[in-house]
């Protein structure tokens, strides 16, 4: 089976080019793809490293937002400078952690970004929260409940802290057995390493069968 | 005129690819492109951010090398992961800034990057600057001597400053106007906004004379 992983933080912007574009282009190659939420500001500042790709960075923060703005439009996608940055994606991530083992995580990703890049209600926010679980026909008192439980918490930790064992600094990142790309730049790659290391072990198993 | 300016820095790693790759992919496009040398480290240094990239983040160091070593694959150039990492390259900027005022820039610079990615002859090398020098036919002790003057020093400084004022913070970096292209994943994006950018002024003075 094509298979990879997809490690995100809901904060980072780039993400939204590749939560937009992931679906079409995994499909078109048949490759499966699971969703890992990850708190990635937190996994950086426990190895004491700079806790986000801008902070300290004027000049590079400012380049950011004039290129995944050039990037949306590259791609065909809708775009709105969000007010909010960078928004608190705790709970964010602890419902889209849920949704993962429950299996909407995906619709429910992309819903929480359409509204921050399309109409500027901040990932993070309660309006942000509510508006994409009602949307999917959840119950967000519910939702909100089942995602602070203690279990589901620490479901996140464990996805951190694999992605920091895996040499995940960044998001969005794809994996594929050990192999990693990073940046929605790589998607492409990414999907394309999928393949190949698949028809591999196709013909390992051929040969071994032979 | 379709132009563009082509920043870098010699310590670089991903600046290879495009050393490499800008010459075809610009001519195709009837680009003209101005090499212009400067010192990142520094530059990052005296606005007091994180000197390099990769300072303090060895899993993204780490991931570099790979990334590197595929994209490399993928545009089908020779590569060979160098032993000196990061190099000083504080005389072969001051060569490479004497070399874009007298025209032979992108000849030296192509052949320094060459002998530390395929040969692994270090970049800031006397070894490096040397065989550099003597294969395009320079004098190497003139050079040297030249590119030590007060004057070229003072070049060199001149270009970082420009640098820093048009909100570089890496390298390569591509400008058209006050439009920044940053890395070797948007050269094509780059000459294409170079092409674009002279279609525009052409249709302007057509409207103008018209």
């Amino acid at each position: 089976m094509k298979r990879m992983t997809f490690w995100f933080e809901y904060a980072s912007t780039y993400t939204y080019l590749t939560v937009s574009r992931i679906d079409a282009l995994a499909q078109a190659q048949g490759v499966v793809v699971d969703w890992r939420p990850f708190l990635l500001g937190a996994m950086l500042k426990d190895r004491g490293m700079v806790e986000g790709p801008f902070t300290g960075q004027p000049s590079k923060l400012r380049y950011m937002w004039r290129d995944l703005e050039r990037r949306a439009a590259h791609h065909g996608l809708p775009y709105r400078k969000p007010s909010v940055y960078p928004p608190n994606t705790l709970l964010t991530a602890r419902i889209g952690t849920l949704a993962a083992m429950q299996g909407w995580c995906e619709d429910f990703t992309r819903e929480v970004f359409r509204l921050h890049w399309t109409e500027d209600v901040a990932i993070g926010s309660d309006d942000n929260l509510r508006r994409a679980l009602t949307s999917l026909g959840r119950d967000a008192e519910e939702v909100m409940r089942a995602a602070q439980t203690e279990g589901n918490k620490q479901l996140l930790r464990a996805a951190t802290d694999a992605a920091e064992a895996l040499g995940i600094f960044g998001s969005p990142t794809f994996t594929i057995g050990e192999e990693l790309f990073w940046g929605d730049d790589r998607l492409e790659d990414a999907i394309a390493f999928a393949v190949a290391a698949d028809a591999a072990r196709s013909a390992a198993r051929s040969q071994a069968a032979a």
